[in-house]
Parts: C-alpha cells; sequence; structure tokens
C-alpha cells in the first residue's frame, strides 16, 4: 500500500487479506502514522499491527521476483503492458513458484505515480464500467486478492448436498394430490386422465427435495383426511 | 440491502453497483433514514438518490423470478442449497436471461434473519479462509457484482498491445553488446565464440519490446563510440 491516506482503507485492506488468507501487509509512506490502530480491520488486527513500513517503495519491494501496480488507468500514457486483472492474477498466481510477488495499490486520489509504476514489471486493472473506473481502495485489494484465490474449478463444479426426492416420493405425491384434487371437485371424470398426467409433470418441475417429500405427503394426507369428511353436496 | 446500519456501506455498495454497471438497488428498513446522502458513493451519488426504499423484503423482491441470499454461514444450520460465489454467479447470469434477479445482502452485524433467508431459492458465500468468514459488507457486494460480470475468457486471452523486438533488432543489439563487451575486455579472444552464443541467447531472454530496441541501440552505439576513444594499454 503506497502512500494511503486513509486509515480505514489500511484496516479494510488487512481485513481482505486475512479473510482470503495473505499475511504480508507492506506499507510504504502512509499519510497517517497511527494506521495500525484502524478499527476497520476486522478480525485482522495482528495483521495489520505486524505490517512492515517502509520509507521508499524500492525498499519494501527488494525480495520480490515480480512486481504488479494496479491502475485504473484514467487518462495517463502507460508505458507498461496492462493486463486485466483476470489474466494478470493467472499470472501471479504462476510467478509465485518463483518467488514472493509484490501487489501495488497507490494513493486514494492519484494512484501510484509515474516513479512508482517505474519499479512494475506490469500493470493489472479491474475490469470496471469504463465511465466509472474509479473503485474504493479497499474494494479494489478484496477484489485483487479474491481473483487470486478463486477457484476456476468451482464455478462448474456443483457441490449441492440437498439431494432431489426418489421418484417413488414424487409418484406418492402425486397420487395423493390428485386425490385431493379429486375430492375437491377441481377434478371431475371428464378431465381426470388429463389432469393426471398435468399434475405428475407439475410435481416433477418443483424439484422436491428429499428431505421435503416426507413433509408434502404428511400435508397431503391431513388435506385428504379432512376432505374425506366434508359430507357430499 | 437488508436493514443495513451504516450508510457508509451502502454508498459504498452503490459504488460498487456503479463500478461494474449496476443500477437497480433496493434498500429494506435502513437503520440511518438519511442514506442517500452518504458520501462513500463517489461516482454514484444518481444511483443512491434513486435506491427503493421498502419496508418488507417480500415488497422489494416481488418483481423478482429469481432470490438469492448471501451469507458467510458462521454456525447457523441452513436449510437452502449453499452455492460458492463462482458457480452461483454463474447460475444467476443465466437466471437474468428470465427475469430480474435480487441478489440480497443483511445487516453488518447479523447478516440477513431466518426470515429473510425464506425468500430465497438459495444461498451464495464468498470463498474465504474458514477462519475468517466475515467480510466488509462494501467489499462483499464488490466481489459478487465483479464475479457477476468477470469474463472467463479474459483469463485466458492475452490482450497484450506491446509488440516484441525484431529478430533483427534482437541481432543487431547482441552484435552492438560483444563489440563492447570486447572492446572493453570482458571477452577475450579465447572465450569470444562461446561468448557470444551466451549473449544471443541472453539477449532474446530479455523479451526486449519492439519500442525499447532502438533506444537500446542507441546507448550501445553512444558506449562503443566512447569506448573506441579509449587508448590502448
Amino acid at each position: 500500500m503506497v502512500a494511503t491516506r486513509n486509515p480505514v482503507n489500511l484496516g479494510a485492506a488487512a481485513r481482505a487479506m486475512a479473510n482470503f488468507g495473505f499475511s504480508r501487509l507492506r506499507v510504504v509512506n502512509p499519510y497517517e502514522v497511527a494506521f495500525r490502530e484502524a478499527r476497520s480491520a476486522v478480525g485482522a488486527a495482528p495483521l495489520l499491527r505486524q505490517a512492515e513500513e517502509h520509507r521508499t517503495l524500492n525498499e519494501a519491494v527488494a525480495d520480490c521476483r515480480l512486481v504488479v501496480g494496479t491502475t485504473s488507468v484514467g487518462h495517463r500514457e502507460l508505458q507498461h503492458s496492462l493486463r486485466r486483472l483476470e489474466y494478470g492474477a493467472r499470472l501471479i498466481r504462476k510467478s509465485l513458484a518463483a518467488g514472493p510477488v509484490a501487489l501495488l495499490f497507490g494513493s486514494e486520489k492519484f494512484g501510484l505515480s509515474n516513479e512508482d509504476l517505474g519499479h512494475c514489471h506490469w500493470l493489472m486493472r479491474i475490469p470496471t464500467v469504463s465511465q466509472n473506473l474509479s473503485m474504493n481502495l479497499g474494494q479494489a485489494v478484496a477484489l485483487c486478492l479474491y481473483e487470486l484465490v478463486r477457484n476456476p474449478k468451482a464455478a462448474t463444479a456443483r457441490p449441492d448436498k440437498i439431494k432431489p426426492a426418489l421418484a417413488a416420493e414424487n409418484e406418492q405425491i402425486t397420487a395423493l394430490l390428485l386425490d385431493a384434487l379429486q375430492f375437491s371437485g377441481y377434478v371431475n371424470p371428464v378431465t381426470a386422465r388429463s389432469a393426471e398426467e398435468k399434475v405428475r409433470r407439475l410435481v416433477r418441475r418443483l424439484n422436491v427435495p428429499g428431505r421435503d417429500a416426507p413433509v408434502l405427503l404428511g400435508m397431503l394426507r391431513q388435506i385428504l383426511w379432512k376432505l374425506r369428511d366434508v359430507p357430499p353436496h
């Protein structure tokens, strides 16, 4: 975090780091010396207290093998490769095998200075809508860290643990519901055949969870029991 | 945003919405009535002013075809499918074709209430490190919206516009550098042959950008010009 003005953002950065399993926060020339007490570092107070403070960026990134700057671009002329977060994070993950990587965030107002950018191998930008380039610093940090730990496989895997109802249970529900509809006069003998098919399909479309099948069956039995009590016209 | 306590977070949510191209903010029972003036809505003040305010969640989501709750899980017992952000966002994107989707965020302290959860089709969680479940609300909103607009193709595409130097330029650099090394005595006639190969490979590994090739050549020519001036031993 280079020349950060608002300690709230240093706290927010620390919190996001703790959320996603990062631990080495380095702070270069913060505006407020007392940033370590920022209350926004919920759950990350130790991380913020242990943050290294450096007077120069050069010193802060000395032991890193890759230095990546973040930017919202704006109108400044770039002399660097500029990569979208999705791709940049992938490159960073690969580079981590070779050694530490520094991810730089500039000040809230001006971002990284041209001198700061000189220390970067390349730049990364968050793909915001063009009219609204500027992001909140704490949110930007959270996004970059999230993208670094994001699991692409989780996007396709379906880790659902809710088991759907058995076909037999769906058929029981269908039968009881049909009975209830007949007793209540919703289905009459003329339409009974097509009604049965309609109800069967409707019940399947509900995707009843296995856990809910006995509950639904209990409800229907109770309703049927009551319906049978009603005197015929 | 349901029962949000801190207007700063409503502003941060509005800002993230503007960053990623979302526009319909709905607020249910905020703690502070004057939330519309939150200064944290940098660049999103109109969005925040136009936010719809509702007294009940039911009313706020009435026109939506899918209602998704966000949760940090904690220890509460879930009766819903719980999906990781990567997968949940994919489902939401698909559902958007069928109609509006509501994405719910609960209060900073307690999240969504059990009653709120009753209105949800399923729940979504941000994949944080388990020991640090709780995220800052504004950061959580930004992450969910980013994942919704994130472009998976951008992770593999390489949109670099920096052209590498031509082979001819690399060879010129190699030749001039070798000359300079010979003049300076770094390379002697005995090692000259292996030195040439080493320098050639080194220059290729540098991946000189096309734009930088003439600059490097100019530097080397100047150094050579000066070296030729040095009187021999």
